[in-house]
């Protein structure tokens, strides 16, 4: 049995609990950027229920243009008007080589990738960074109430950074 | 109080019942691309565990080149073997007007978004698109195993869609 077959039954128990619909716009009208890391449980971590809050994640929760599209419809189709960007502690993209990486998928595959890989070299610094980067964005019509932390997967806790 | 606050204070208490720490090797070899919504909560409608499945989110659940470098590294770098693509009804991505959407970005910041914004017109077929596209990656090394589903939002349940 796959891991996905898993999933699929796990839901048919989930629909029988389900508590019914809920708006589309989230009520905490609040978007979080994140990491896919899969340590990182949003719901338990910060308290979330369903509807809350729009949850974005890519590999080092990195304002990528993809993100900032994502935020940009959050804050304008869909109402949100704070954002959170967390990234966390033994980050797989924390010392990642792009170059190496982008040359082994060309390599490999006799095709090279259309994207970059931004991986980071100093945690906080990179929060700091990705936090401005959202701050920057011309096409977020919110950006007052832009905050980052850092996610501590050892011990569950979430640490303020500042950007300024 | 803001809506951060309230996920600040929710973080202490998760921090007070915080189980440990877990691999950053996804326990079930899974990676999972679905929408930003705030009505997906994936770890209960999944049956999902901490350390189990890299998330990536983005608006739409759409496989763009920023979702694709995030499962190359999940695959190559953190041992993920299956995908899961994961479209849902009312979603904010079906009929989206991207051409009057990014016309309304430039009119107002007076700068073009150096981005597109993949909307849909039909969810179904968008998913089976999505599952080629995914399928097509010549970056991704495991591509036997891509599923791909639709989820109710009014019933938390899940609709597999076949591609071919």
């Amino acid at each position: 049995m796959s891991a996905t077959d898993h999933l699929v039954d796990a839901n048919q128990q989930y629909v029988e609990r389900f508590s019914g619909a809920r708006p589309a716009r989230p009520r905490l009208q609040l978007a979080v950027l994140t990491c896919m890391d899969a340590r990182l449980d949003l719901f338990g971590a910060l308290g979330l229920d369903i509807g809350d809050a729009h949850l974005l994640r890519n590999a080092g929760g990195i304002p990528t243009d993809d993100a900032l599209r994502s935020l940009a419809i959050s804050q304008r189709a869909l109402g949100t008007r704070e954002i959170v960007v967390i990234h966390h502690s033994e980050c797989g993209m924390d010392g990642f080589d792009d170059g190496e990486f982008r040359a082994k998928l060309e390599q490999e595959s006799g095709v090279a990738p259309s994207w970059r890989v931004p991986g980071f070299t100093d945690l906080y610094a990179d929060a700091k960074q990705s936090i401005r980067t959202v701050r920057n964005c011309p096409w977020l019509p919110f950006r007052d109430d832009v905050r980052g932390f850092v996610f501590d997967v050892a011990s569950g806790a979430l640490t303020e950074v500042t950007a300024d």
